[in-house]
């Protein structure tokens, strides 16, 4: 029997008809530990986002499109049926529910695991009351070898890196309580904690956060964790702070327990079960936690931080790059160069961890937008062709998210209008202005524009939020022109990332960050313009002047001029001399 | 005693402390015959648009950007605050009524007037229960010389000019109906009413539709019309068509009589009165009027003949462009110049009426978006400087809709960057190429960049839906970076018209009407781009080619060949020999 029709044996001993197992933890995080790898050991698909749903017959995994190539790869097609989610025909998990549901069937699954607006989403679609089991974990007894909730050390973010103090940061919360006639708020997202209390964990690989609940009342700030991460220091800056700790299995029976508060809960970051926990007679405002733009918008502190991990990361990569590129005889592989940007990586004093795991994908690999090297997939880089390393690093000065395509050997024609295309659209995104209140999805038209004439596309966002040693993907800035969004203000930082993909050929992406500043103001506003803080050239080898404007030759003239003065001081003689080439005027 | 102060007393008499009045009819139209007139009769202001508050001691009327200067000049500063609309500090009629409106007071208003989601965001505003009083049109009486309601006669338009019969058209109508489980359609917009009907009239300037409302249930469509207005050959064919003719003012009486219904209305579309006119025991589903997307994706025949139109209107402009551009010790004024032209355009046969006032604005009225000239207002036009004309038409062919700045005499190189930068925004929409799906408001960023590039912009849309000898103004698609939007669609036309108005010196607007097609298909998704359908030069007088890119210039060349080609048959010889030499390749 395999391990999915065993499954099925114990959901039918629940009576439970449909089954389904996201990628999620209890506090809705992007990234999770080993315990809640629940869909990876089922369905043996590792990709960090995906749906798994299992009926009495057949089961089905959704995936985006970062995970099409892969899912297809790591599934058993025989008994999982791949969902490409966004492809034409392709039906959403709500869609496949409705056409298959009978009416008493049940549909089970770990409330905890799910955002209350996931589960309101699901109770929507139906005309009839669904028969629903939110509070079985099968998980629970059935995968014997599950390992332990994580477990590590909280320590102390200092002034000179957070740049703010909890209690400042508290008042501001409380200010949007206030606004909203909330006198009670939940948090349960790990990063809106982590920042709230200048607090750092590693209870999740890749961010340094710590599992724990909030709750804030006029009076009082209670933390729900597990005490045992807690040393004498921090017990002591907590108390400090009246930060009233309790244990992280007391927070169900304690949130059961309130009564007649108006309560501020984000129902997109909280999970159901919080949310069936509340009284009736309680009032629920639903509002984004308000931590969540706070913590987007970096001060003054974070962002002097930032530009120095930028740097310090900068030659990290470079001095990568110029063994990969000056190595005769070199025998790399992707794992091999993978291991050799951490260990370059890990000298700076200040590094912390990756801010998620390198990708290093070499030509075909490279169309395989999150590809993740391994010892089945890991290829030889050698011959021709283009290398795309996708890579960031978490830092006590904050968090970095780069991409560089480096061409290796001989470079097709074909490669380098592509890369040249990719860099067009990095351009103008990189160069926009724009006035105050412009939605983000709007900008990513600039960028797209320049693949879309070429009748390319990249089926992923331009952007996204990085946050301050924090999650390398926060909210809620993004480039993505499908979704209404927020504007972008100054002091948020969002990565700036087109790529093309040819299947079974080669990946381009070039990513950098991007600081929203101040540009003039008018009669017809604020203009607002991005100052691009990453921090390593572009490959001139790849690259094809005659696609370039002069605006566009400019800008990167520009740029390697910048980077060379930030960066040269912290590399070799040799190495310096080299990036003084490769940064010649185009 | 102002007009305004005998109205506060007629506002005492009835018991209302804030009494709103709107531009609007029952019908929810943009334009509005003068018996709707109320606000203009008030305040003075003959804006298209704006919302005027009286309350016991002051006035407010809020105007949007298009009125800023308008509103400035025409209306008594000493009695009415004019409220510019999304300016810093600008507060909304509901802020502004929040802030004073006491528990007792009474708000009042002739709910026929107002869209029912109007009223309902209005009482969202407070958490205690309003004191309305909705069915109180205090003009009645008070506006002694009153226009009446509007009367002509309705006439049908052929299948060689709708392309589309009835019966087709309706069936589209109570599919979508079926879709959203209802049983019956309520439609009160006058354009939406003349599409299915395939019937025109003209009891609106400028739009030729007909008061009217319609009830469709699954046997039957009732119209609510002036049954003097059917004359014998549109009577025979609405009995040949089994709609059954009600007249007009049994309207609010029929809908109150109806029970049981699932009833499908378009909130913002049909009045408070109607909604409130409709029992209880009804199930209201509110969505957008199926007609509004179905008359905006033109089809073959529309398309065919908006082309000709299109080329027949070209042709009156050249020629008038001509005449001012030509004319030696002419004595032409704003006035005079729109005379000229609506005569020039009178002279096509298949001609029906402008499609809106034309707007001929020299130099410093330019700067005022919707500038009218007036016989207070109007200078002649000599001497140096920009002439900005925006006009359109109604044909049987369908409606224009073109805007051109033409230099006169000597430009300065201000004026030049100015025309050259609205030109460049202008082509990088109208070369825009796109994934279907993307909302229209994303696209808004090309040409707003470019403007935005050199920290300019202008207060308005960068285009709007044009209908088919309706409302030149056309819902849903626009290109308006702000505001979430629908996608556009293969058939649709929408206007391209990006300016730069400079206060007291002078306006750029260029425009063209843009018709979405379909470019290539591929693995990324289906491509559509525009083909531009406006055929009268831009001047090179005010073009400073320097700051035009190679694509751009190739651009404008392609259009003035393929303009040339459409029109220049239409044209005279001097005329002819004229366009070639202006068309002459960048």
């Amino acid at each position: 029997m395999s391990l999915i029709e065993d499954f099925r044996t114990i959901m039918l001993e629940n009576k439970i008809d449909f089954y389904i197992v996201p990628t999620s933890d209890y506090h809705n995080s992007e990234y999770i530990s080993p315990y809640f790898k629940c869909r990876q050991y089922l369905s043996n698909f590792t990709g960090s986002a995906g749906t798994l749903l299992i009926t009495k017959t057949t089961a089905y995994l959704w995936v985006d499109g970062r995970y099409f190539l892969q899912a297809d790869n790591q599934v058993d097609s025989k008994e999982i049926n791949v969902i490409k989610m966004g492809t034409p025909n392709s039906m959403t998990i709500f869609e496949l529910l409705k056409s298959k549901l009978e009416k008493n069937d049940c549909i089970g699954f770990d409330g905890k695991l799910f955002s209350c607006s996931f589960v309101n989403e699901l109770k929507k679609q139906f005309d009839f009351e669904l028969n629903l089991n939110t509070k079985i974990d099968l998980f629970d007894g059935f995968w014997i070898d599950r390992p332990k909730l994580p477990f590590s050390s909280i320590y102390q973010l200092d002034m000179i890196y957070c740049g703010e103090e909890y209690k400042d940061k508290l008042a501001k919360v409380l200010a949007k309580m206030n606004e909203y006639n909330c006198d009670m708020h939940i948090i349960s997202s790990l990063t809106d904690q982590a920042w709230l209390y200048n607090l750092r964990g590693n209870d999740i690989e890749r961010t340094p956060v710590f599992l724990a609940y909030t709750v804030i009342d006029n009076k009082d700030t209670r933390l729900f964790v597990d005490t045992k991460k807690i040393n004498p220091d921090v017990k002591e800056y907590l108390k400090a702070n009246k930060i009233i700790v309790k244990t992280y299995n007391d927070f169900y029976k304690y949130i059961s327990g309130i009564s007649n508060k108006h309560i501020l809960i984000d129902s997109k970051k909280i999970n159901y079960e919080i949310y069936n926990s509340i009284k009736f007679n309680n009032n629920i405002v639903d509002k984004e936690n308000p931590t969540i733009l706070l913590k987007a918008i970096k001060n003054k502190t974070e962002i002097e931080n930032i530009i120095e991990a930028q740097v310090k990361d900068a030659s990290s990569i470079i001095k990568f790059i110029y063994q990969v590129k000056t190595a005769k005889d070199a025998e790399y592989t992707e794992l091999t160069l993978c291991k050799l940007l951490e260990s370059l990586r890990e000298k700076h004093e200040g590094f912390v961890d990756l801010s998620f795991d390198t990708i290093c994908a070499f030509n075909e690999h490279g169309a395989i937008v999150h590809y993740e090297a391994t010892e089945q997939t890991n290829i030889p880089v050698t011959g021709n062709g283009l290398l795309l390393v996708d890579t960031g690093g978490h830092y006590l000065e904050g968090t970095t998210d780069i991409t560089r395509t480096i061409g290796i050997g001989k470079i097709t024609d074909e490669m380098k209008v592509a890369y040249t295309t990719v860099l067009k659209a990095h351009i103008a995104l990189a160069t926009a202005v724009f006035l105050k209140g412009t939605p983000a999805n709007v900008l990513d038209m600039l960028p797209r524009q320049q693949l879309w004439k070429s009748k390319l596309d990249y089926r992923h966002g331009t952007g996204h939020g990085v946050g301050y040693l924090l999650s390398v993907h926060e909210e809620p800035n993004r480039f993505s022109y499908k979704y209404p969004s927020i504007p972008i203000e100054p002091g948020m930082i969002t990565t700036n990332e087109p790529g093309v993909y040819v299947e079974n050929k080669f990946g381009v992406r070039l990513e950098n960050e991007l600081l929203c500043i101040n540009d003039i103001s008018n009669e017809y506003g604020d203009f607002l313009k991005f100052q691009t803080i990453s921090y390593v050239p572009f490959d001139q080898d790849c690259i094809k002047p005659s696609l370039l404007t002069k605006p566009e030759k400019d800008w990167i003239n520009d740029y390697h001029e910048t980077l060379y003065k930030k960066v040269s001081r912290s590399l070799t003689k040799p190495e310096r001399d080299w990036l003084k080439l490769i940064c010649k005027p185009l």
